[in-house]
């Protein structure tokens, strides 16, 4: 390491200036690839700068009989490659072609020849490192590769082409959410991970605890340092009886007041070690029970603690405070679902507004919707071309009919009547459809994929197949809540107003067989200075891949876990 | 609710327009009290206009003789109240005086007579709601109240000024903390909160599981069902030999085919009985074990699975394939602390840049840092004169005097010096200082709250007190990491450049005593590309701490989880 209060060169500093804005990575003396392909010219316009660049080698091969190599070299910024020329003089040009090296290079960028593919090319005058990589170990050699190849290798599928512009997918997504929220004025509120609270009252949740690992610990202290036998607590017992009854002797044979407290002193000595041979006594190893049950006082929280399945009741406490709020976390699912569209851990964006309604929720859903299309049109069009050419030659058109066109709206009611509609038409569905059951997958994809072929947002819902704290319509049938239905992946986002009469509220959670004491905070919110409001929940993967049209929600989150599975 | 493909009526429309831009929040027919209040004019200029506002009553009261009532209205879009004026010809207003009552209310806004405190009060036309409190249940009355107190009361509490200010001062660092990397180039990577990796090789971690609750499941349905007994197997087994001799002797008979098989399709039958009932017979209540262990092939993700305690070794994954990335979210910590700078559950930044040393992670830390506190005084200055008044009169030039200074950047060993120089002079510390030594807070904050008066960041520490991935030195003694020391915290900052040498890392995995098969993902990112690497975590409740000058980090995050609690 050179030492950290040198400033970088006057040399190096003057050569990341170009058109009077810095080409230099702001802390690294890199120029990103982006700052060079990605303009509008395709970097032609850069030609005779003089700068640095790294990243990994895609492909190399040697030309010239072995006198220069050209390799093409990608740093995750932007999906294009930079077109890199090294001379052997410069260095030995075996290890650099190989794919999977990594090279830092500084050079001169050139126009090539006429006729050449790329805009700009780097003449490397000199290589600052490279990191080999042996071909014939290495996991993602540059073959077509399988996705579901490369869930095997997480560690090294974000150098591939597709997981990296997932990733700046991905990204884009993320930080369009937040700039939606915080353009609106809603306050971003980090809803907790670990609960006491099961949100839709069902579910499989996973559980956070300490019990075992303690249990464990204690099981390995009782073997290395055994607990006393009876013998030994009668032993100490008997031991407290006989200092007793010196002191007695003492006190009533009138010795001096040393002898006495020296007396006292080991009978008090007695009795802490007994004392603590009890307690020992009853140390059990296994996980501690009380009643037969387990005893979760003992516990890291005192009490059952849970993964978070949706932070919304949380958050609401935020909403009826601060107005217009949202959460974007990680939440958790312990079900053994092995399809391609559930994950144990998955991203969830849950805006929550006050003094608004279904309707504003719809609106608000609408225009954050189009707003997320409309960014990755505005800034990774080259990477969604990449997906349009991969795997799906309707994405980008897609996202611009979704950006663009009004949203379908239409009540549950009606929506069951048009699929009623469809099948005496002919059309066949799985399961039945009746007014009164949950709109399956096939329903919503052909409603949304056939009907319309746009978004279309299906709202109130009968009460019997939705959440206690949705509102309860005058018809006392239906609830206001929404789904939010794509071409792709169907449901999307499912929000609703939320009950705030304390009366009507009390009531649903009864009536669904639900305790009362748990939502006694959730309860208070209605007691005290309740409100109207209403939010909704964007499962994040599902939004990647309606963007991206990859099939499968394993390929668009980085660490994906599922049953038996949770690599690194 | 009203018909939601019904547009906002004109009328409403119409009083939203002031100086040609919306007044309206976008998603409810309200103006958000901060659009009124917090313009330069104090809002004297919207007078005239229809409006309609919401929010809660901080302080209300009747007066001229109960004809009329003040409501001082808050919605926590911004720490000031709107003044609300209600004739008692509108609405009862022994219910809207209450504190904590919720009011939606429609009026026109004007200039308050001369020498009041307000630029501008809403005089009230129409009610549109109340949401009543009851003053003698309320659990967060007027009076001030505790942060101590009101940590029973985490659902009421973002009512309050101080909980509401942190709210929005959290809210602007997590921003300011998406929009500095997203600026700067680098991609928001989520890394997994479950996982089958321990970064720090130590350190208490909550165990995320399923086994519990299923041993819970399978216990009450063998009470409801039990397991056979020896005789229901020993029956079962005897029916197969029966039903077997039955076979043999039709075939020795040469019965009809017919009968044959008969006789063989119940053999069948039987023979399948007798395997369910083994299965069930070998169920066993309680957790499932094998060899005396506990068997986690049986848990979800079929080995035993932890809640993160870092993203770094998983975000490096994606550094070396994309280059700049960064995570943010919640890391967990199962240790019994109870101190006010500990929590279970905490946010941590966590960017990771490649073809960087360790010079380039403090240049972007630094400028990281920096680039928060300007936001914050730039955006949140309502609130940070909130903070200044009630909490820390000088955490406002604190701010200033970080963001405009240039950081001191010294060696640990110079560190060191100083601290023994400083110990030479008659200054007391309660751990003996000297070179080999974790510094402790009493010696951080000394040096950057008495000797240096502003940001510290201390480089290159021994090795045998940091972790096995930062990279060794020349020297052999010392490894390029980094911490930055703020005053009032003490650490906000720790980080390194990454070891990228293979055998180097090796070796220190080795010496550290961990095993090498766990880290066999993180040496392939060395063995494949390798590539120099740095980056850095930032404690995020620590840089709310740091700004707001609260004192525990139980107030500045929404829902703390700390040893014994963890509620809603």
């Amino acid at each position: 390491m050179g030492d950290p209060a040198t400033p970088p060169s006057s040399e190096l500093a003057a050569m990341a200036i170009v058109d009077g804005a810095s080409l230099k990575h702001p802390f690294s003396d890199r120029v990103p690839v982006r700052s060079i392909v990605c303009r509008p010219d395709g970097g032609a316009g850069l030609a005779g700068n003089r700068v640095r660049a790294g990243g990994w080698v895609k492909t190399g091969r040697e030309q010239g009989k072995g006198s220069f190599a050209f390799l093409e070299v990608n740093d995750g910024s932007c999906p294009a490659n930079l077109q890199v020329i090294v001379d052997a003089g410069v260095e030995e040009l075996s290890t650099l072609v190989q794919t999977g090296t990594c090279v830092s290079v500084e050079g001169v960028l050139k126009v090539p020849p006429e006729g050449a593919k790329q805009k700009i090319e780097l003449r490397v005058e000199r290589v600052l490192h490279v990191g080999p990589t042996d071909p014939a170990k290495y996991p993602i050699p540059k073959t077509k590769l399988s996705l579901e190849f490369l869930r095997d290798h997480v560690h090294l599928r974000p150098r591939t082409n597709t997981i990296s512009a997932v990733a700046r997918i991905r990204n884009a997504l993320a930080f369009a959410t937040h700039s939606f929220f915080q353009e609106h004025g809603f306050l971003y509120v980090h809803t907790p991970i670990i609960t006491t609270s099961d949100c839709e009252g069902a579910g499989e949740m996973f559980q956070a605890t300490t019990l075992i690992n303690e249990a464990e610990k204690l099981e390995k202290e009782l073997i290395e340092n055994p607990p006393p036998t009876e013998a030994d607590v009668e032993a100490a017992r008997l031991t407290v009886t006989q200092r007793g009854e010196i002191v007695a002797q003492l006190k009533a044979a009138k010795a001096t007041r040393d002898d006495i407290s020296a007396s006292v002193a080991e009978l008090k000595i007695a009795k802490e070690n007994l004392s603590r041979l009890v307690e020992r006594a009853k140390l059990r190893p296994g996980i501690p029970k009380k009643d037969g049950k387990i005893d979760y006082t003992q516990d890291f929280f005192a009490r059952q603690a849970f993964l978070t399945v949706s932070g919304q009741l949380q958050v609401e406490t935020y909403a009826c405070a601060v107005t217009s709020v949202y959460t974007f976390g990680p939440t958790f699912r312990a079900e053994n679902s092995h399809t391609s569209r559930h994950l144990a851990e998955f991203w969830m964006v849950e805006p929550e507004i006050a003094f608004a309604d279904l309707q504003d929720d719809m609106n608000c859903a609408e225009a954050y919707v189009k707003y997320m299309c409309g960014w990755l049109l505005d800034k990774c069009f080259d990477d969604m071309e990449l997906m349009a050419k991969l795997y799906d030659k309707g994405c980008i058109d897609r996202l611009r009919m979704v950006s663009s066109t009004p949203f379908e709206r239409i009540s549950y009611t009606e929506a069951v009547r048009l699929l009623e509609e469809a099948v005496k038409g002919g059309k066949e569905f799985e399961k039945n459809v009746e007014w009164g059951i949950d709109l399956a997958s096939e329903h919503e994809r052909y409603l949304t994929e056939d009907i319309f072929k746009k978004p279309v947002i299906v709202y109130n819902y009968p009460k019997g197949i939705k959440a206690f704290y949705m509102r309860l319509n005058d018809d006392s049938k239906t609830v206001a809540a929404m789904d939010i239905l794509v071409p792709k992946v169907g449901e999307l986002i499912g929000g609703s107003q939320r009950e705030e009469r304390y009366e009507v509220i009390q009531r649903r959670i009864a009536e669904m067989g639900l305790p009362l004491e748990p939502y006694e905070w959730y309860l208070d919110l209605r007691r005290y200075g309740t409100v109207k409001h209403c939010g909704f929940g964007l499962g994040f993967e599902r939004m990647v891949l309606f963007a991206t049209g990859i099939d499968n929600i394993r390929d668009v989150i980085p660490f994906p876990r599922y049953p038996g599975r949770a690599d690194l």
